[in-house]
């Protein structure tokens, strides 16, 4: 048996072989917005949600084959949401994972279409590709999920809360509520696509590792506060402090940095109970889990 | 039998009550985003695509409330297309059917997500609203196509080449592929999904309603860039002469006036041909063909 770090390398190399795979090649026309969805998509990123797929199907004795198309998905829809969210109109970011952003490397024009062409990808590929063996009631049920989590209800929601709270007091509630929408939503994709691979999934089990994605969506969120304020733009390869000056409501500057501390230990220990049931087949998720309490970019 | 106007009329009337129901209510949370979500898709647009819908599905015998979903998914599409080609880093209009486009309106950012939010809820409905009455390998069907149809092979990548082109010597042959996926994969789309709604499609009878589509899709343009000289700012209920302005390849600019009205007469007769067999069935089809060459707004 490999151990836990070989096998979470292992899978971030099989999701840039899949994602490589699912995306035009940059010679399809038209050619200039196919290399910017390459250019956006392939560069290196965390995939933290496809390595949620993975764990999560790893844990329910899912093969890694049934997983990679709702990995690619989920990471397409991720993708999307940075390259519009960078735009000038929105964080006007000029970095991203230490690289131009897509608007910076093409223009605006070009990363808005990118976006748009990367989350019609996402459903495409649930719906037909090939490499996903899934029934059609499963995979309309991972394209109705996932169409929640991005939509206004979701991710795309929880920006607009994100834009509308900038230099406004929120309270620790209302901070909590954008994040469960931003960022939450898709990190519950994540973990509830794997399990949608299954025929009849245990209603207990379903809720429990809906329970841990919840947990450390959040968590996630708490350390990207935390790092935005104790990091180096060097390391975050993005600019440190950006949402500070962006006047951004973040966990430190609403709770304290000391209470944020103490927040996300909380969430890592919920999440971990909410594991417990699961035993040793949950390794890697509990593996995730501390990758990203524990991350420092 | 009502006549053909009063019968278009009343899947107007239906469309909107569709989208007005699949539309989350302007309550709900966040509350701008749901208003300028609505605000760009309940504004009185022509609907073409919702009718192609419906008039197909009246030619194959297929019953209205099974066209609903498919009429809705298209026109999302359609309207989050329109609210990313007014921002400014694209074709930057302040008018779009006589009122503000939507970041004028609302704002920048707001109208990104707006885009954003539309194409997944096209996606969403397509995969499980009840009011579509098909099986899960029909809706799968249909969510693929629209993927495609929407996507960087389709009208995303058509408003690539679109911006690539301003200020550029076109030929007829390069206008005519930018508006077959910029426009035409979307009208194409309106008419294939309402086939697919019927269990044993015949090759032939698809293939007819796909040429039928090809022709309309690419006359609309060309009454389009037609209108945009001869018509007038009021009437249109966008800026007259626009294209021209913004150095935009046109039918007109490149191949002359008198040429241009020859071409669109041609695949009228062209789009009337292909729905020959399907004799009094398509009426209907043909009313919306002829209101697309003779419509003056």
């Amino acid at each position: 048996m490999l151990n836990v770090h070989t096998r979470l390398q292992a899978w971030q190399d099989r999701i840039e072989a899949v994602l490589d795979d699912v995306l035009p090649p940059a010679s399809t026309h038209p050619v200039r917005l196919h290399e910017a969805m390459r250019y956006s998509v392939l560069n290196g990123g965390k995939r933290m949600r496809p390595l949620l797929v993975y764990a999560t199907g790893d844990a329910l004795g899912i093969p890694l084959e049934h997983l990679d198309i709702p990995a690619a998905a989920i990471e397409l829809i991720h993708v999307y949401s940075l390259v519009h969210d960078d735009l000038p109109a929105m964080d006007d970011d000029d970095l991203r994972r230490g690289k131009p952003t897509c608007h910076k490397a093409f223009d605006e024009a070009t990363a808005i279409l990118v976006g748009d062409g990367l989350q019609a990808l996402a459903f495409q590929i649930l719906a037909l590709h090939p490499r996903l063996k899934a029934s059609p009631a499963q995979r309309l049920r991972m394209i109705e999920h996932l169409g929640q989590a991005a939509g206004s209800r979701g991710m795309v929601g929880g920006q607009a809360i994100d834009l509308a709270a900038v230099g406004k007091p929120l309270s620790e509630l209302e901070l909590e509520n954008m994040h469960i929408h931003k960022t939450g939503a898709l990190i519950r994709a994540s973990v509830m696509l794997a399990a949608y691979s299954v025929e009849a999934m245990d209603a207990l089990r379903l809720q429990q590792l809906d329970h841990f994605a919840k947990c450390i969506g959040l968590a996630f969120q708490v350390q990207d506060d935390i790092l935005d304020v104790e990091s180096d733009t060097q390391t975050l390869g993005k600019t440190r402090g950006a949402d500070e000056a962006a006047g951004k409501p973040t966990y430190p500057s609403i709770i304290g940095m000391a209470a944020s501390k103490a927040k996300l230990q909380d969430l890592y220990d919920e999440a971990l109970n909410a594991l417990a049931s699961l035993g040793d087949s949950a390794k890697l998720l509990r593996e995730i889990a501390e990758f990203t309490v524990k991350r420092i970019r």
